[in-house]
């Protein structure tokens, strides 16, 4: 009997493209990267070099791609703003999805793509968060699903990036969703995901500043922010996010139980090595995300290879994916007015005086 | 000439009280302990055999021990509820005066101790907070003059002491204050000192859960605690208390600024030893804040000699101290309500409408 | 042109086999494994299963592996005593080899490789130090070569098992070598490697015990030993080894230069997470040398078929991993009969009157 | 009834004969600084200052000092080659002795100090091993005697200094008794108290190089150094010492026993506090033994005026001091010869031949 691999193509050629590309070509043992698709001409001119001599075709539109013979799953990996549309497009055209996060930056587009999944429950559609297939974060679920830290009641985040002293992420706020919809995304998730869906938001709270880029306030976000869920169940997330960060990329998260407490990534680090200079003792950091969690992303596709060749249920669910959006877009407007907003039970936004 | 040492007496001898007196006893070169007072007989009772072979004097009244003849300073180390009336009566009478934290549970009774302070501009009146005197504080608080880390930005702070199993601290909430007065005084006094005084409260805001000690709901308090301050030139604080951790006192922050960032206490540990046994590597924590901070106390006290034998400016002004006050009883007061709370640029509560 | 694929073939399904024709089947874009020997049925067996399916030709006899028609390169995983044999009959079959360490336990077997490579300098012929594709270890051979500790003087190094209880590795005291040539064999190369060619041994001296494994005695064996290293430059390695570490594996090294100091692995951990729980912070360690560095074989078989395909010179010389086994052996007979071995200059073994 | 205070005097003034005075001035709450002597007319100058207002009375001559009227106990701070007459000198007298370490730089004369405290059975004679009384170590050997880590087995130490550019160090090799005897004396006395009694010394050997300072060599010395030390009963020890280290003093030691390890000072640090700057995150490290050690000294000196005043056993014993020096002077002479040196089970040099 041979080995069936998945046909996959991946949607956009940009930085995070790119390397979705390579490690579907280089890394997943089950699978053949067949196609891949992106409307700019030099993205296009990259893959004809690096990519087609591997037997992968390259086309400008993703439609297109789409219909590439053979082609059973679809790693989107394009503009946010594209993102829920490919998709959408995607799962009509009977294709598994792994959408790089968020599926969008409101809550009524993200919701059209549970929609359409809706309609097509054969296919696997799964938002690429990518932490949930990161080493460090799944063996701290193991341990808490193993009771080793009691009831997880407080979790205290922060996702941090370097300083980019250029500047030219400022102009990408203009369609990034803002801070908490762009780097606490995923903050947002990893709280939903330890927390269980039996804890439903009640309210959310943030402050935010321009400490280095003021410009961004034309476009109503901050490069260093502070925000606050809570649940009705009492549980609470404490987030912070920075633009700014001097020494490098942190993404740490500590999550408090009632017997104990995980901390990942307490201290960034890019290898075992310890630098003794005059002034002490220097650890590298990790510069940006990638350095930090380029494994999760191979592990990512890999189990989801895995979960559509061997039709596993998705290790995420999609309604997940819509309400951190959902949770993320308010945690964005409360920075921007400065007031709380409150959830009813439901999820549905109320004034307080209606819970 | 002979050398002068400061005749200190100290006021209660509860836990903290004995501490403080056998630190003054012991440990402070320039200062003589010659007087304690306490209404409690089996702390005199305790006194009598530790402190007075040593020449120190016990009263039962603090009056009394104002009173006892070349008395120079008073140490209140008493219960809270006693420490602005005890220092002002000491004010009056003449004596210097370093006061535990808080200097009251109320803005009001706090402010009282500076009124009366005011009237005697000739002594050294000082709130008692300790991590002021802390070695890596104090380091830390030197590399930001210096520079080393821009313009500091955010601090995130937690105060978190060890479950007590017993819950016997549940009935202290009935005069403790509350969390965010009783266990994250200390980091509203450190962002005060990091930020500065131009720096003025803006906003504050708090939720909170009795997650292992329900009792607690009876007092409007919380066992853990998440709160932020904002402040009018942007700055923030993102506020984490807790009485449940299972390992030990975790009190860290971290002090984000435009260039680099400090952490003080990352990791708590009570010594320079790694056990690595089956499991892993162990690293010990302290177990109550006293095993963290032991040494800050020592080093306040002689501080205090040194500022008034040698009449130096005090390190901490007494106006923070009320400001301490009014920031935690707001954020305690938020907790309670669910209702974030605006302040002017000159510290007044108002409605957001009113900013 | 379509892209061409290194074609290899892995000898011995052992535990270390298995890993390697997993990593060649999975892990190495640029090459396919094409066929595996082993004289072990259950091992063959498992092979079918696992192997077959994608294509990989099963064999009883290396040597009818070595007659695979297109194979180009030899992975040999066998035993430490069929290495040299298998190299030197896959050498002759005119295929690449990617031997696993040691060469041999012996000089004279380890030599003969060396020889018959010399007949065909067309072949690339590596010892597979894994160390070497370590990612920690390369990042701080780069700092070496960048100069940041200024001239490397002295190394210490741990290669530390975990505590076996069954004492199962006893028995594989009689092939192993011994401590010095098997868990040691890691740190010589290391020095060799960061010291240089200019490098020349001068002595040697080692001292053992059986503490946990008395039977170890019988093999001439110690399950806990030290030992040193002198050049005639004066650098010098101090050396530890133990079987007996009851928490994991620990295999840390230190390099210190006249400028520096560089810390490989100084505190072992398993991935990101701290756990803290009632007695202190707990990291988890690795619990064997597959766990540190899986990823440095992954690295190690990617660079060879990169070093084949491309024709691109060996990271590390073979002269190199002869010298090592010379010198383990010179540390195992130090431990075994208490004398001190001196070389001189040309790296023959003299008596210290003679240098 | 009146506390009682130890009369003490501290011999040497030089900037470890500074260090003790204050410290006995100022920290031992159980004593009062007498009496100072120095033969040097700056270093009395400085105690006229600093110590004489306080009370303390200036020396020229130790023997003057030793006649101060109501003198109970004598530090000797001098000069190495001070420390045994004075010792003596002092004993004679009817002095309790808190000698600095090493007796003497040879076993001779450190045998001297062991008579003469023969005489006196009744004085406290105690030879200041540092370590002994660091709160790391003390709580590393009660792990070690609760049975943490099982039999203790092995043993690795590093005493290394900051690199003095200065190199106004090599000069004091003349006298110093070479760096094992002046760097490692240390190490040593922590493995005979970590091991007991019961573990008599077998052998020993080093070697060593003039990584920096070419100009040792003069004196027989080396600014790095390796060693190693073998007990009848099988355990080990490596040593490594450095003058030259850049980021500055390490001292660092495991104990590794057939239950667990365990680390003091794995990683040098001066305080609680962690720079996150370009480059990574830096933790600053002592740059002396001061730094790391300065509370040692200060709970030796009270313990020592405990011992006395309560009259308890020392937590040292004499005879170890001597051990101590017996080995540093052998290891040292190993490093010169390149011989290895054997010690019979009663102590006794040996060939290896008559074991």
């Amino acid at each position: 009997m041979p080995v069936r691999r998945l046909q996959v193509g991946v949607a956009g050629l940009g930085r995070m493209g790119k390397r979705h590309a390579l490690i579907w070509l280089q890394q997943v043992h089950r699978a053949d990267l067949v196609a891949v698709s992106s409307p700019d001409a030099a993205e296009r001119q990259w893959a004809s070099e690096e990519l087609a001599p591997h037997g992968v075709a390259v086309y400008e539109h993703f439609a297109d791609m789409l219909a590439h013979g053979g082609l059973e799953a679809v790693c989107t990996a394009s503009a946010t703003s594209a993102h829920a549309e490919q998709s959408n497009m995607a799962i009509r055209a009977g294709k598994h999805v792994l959408c790089e996060k968020p599926l969008s930056t409101t809550v009524e587009v993200s919701q059209s793509v549970l929609d359409t999944a809706a309609t097509r429950p054969d296919l696997k559609v799964i938002c690429g968060f990518s932490r949930r297939s990161d080493a460090s974060y799944r063996a701290a679920y193991e341990k808490v699903e193993q009771g080793l830290i009691g009831r997880p009641t407080v979790m205290r985040c922060q996702s941090c990036d370097i300083l980019d002293p250029t500047g030219q992420f400022v102009s990408y706020a203009a369609v990034s969703g803002g801070v908490f919809v762009d780097s606490c995304i995923h903050d947002i998730d990893l709280a939903l995901w330890f927390f269980g869906k039996e804890s439903k938001i009640k309210s959310v709270h943030a402050v935010g500043t321009a400490a280095c880029h003021p410009d961004l306030r034309q476009y109503n976000d901050s490069d260093n922010a502070i925000g606050m869920m809570e649940f009705h169940d009492g549980r609470m997330v404490s987030l912070f996010a920075s633009r700014t960060m001097a020494a490098g990329a942190e993404d740490s998260t500590e999550i408090i139980g009632t017997k104990g407490k995980l901390v990942v990534n307490m201290m960034p680090r890019v290898n075992h090595v310890h630098v003794y200079q005059a002034g002490g003792v220097l650890q590298e950091m990790p510069q940006n995300y990638w350095e930090r969690f380029e494994n999760a992303f191979v592990t990512q596709a890999n189990r989801f290879a895995e979960t559509v060749l061997d039709d596993k249920p998705s290790w995420i669910e999609l309604e997940s994916a819509v309400e951190v959006v959902k949770i993320g877009v308010a945690l964005q407007e409360s920075m921007v007015t400065g007031e709380k907003i409150w959830f009813d039970e439901k999820g549905q936004r109320v004034n307080k005086a209606q819970l």
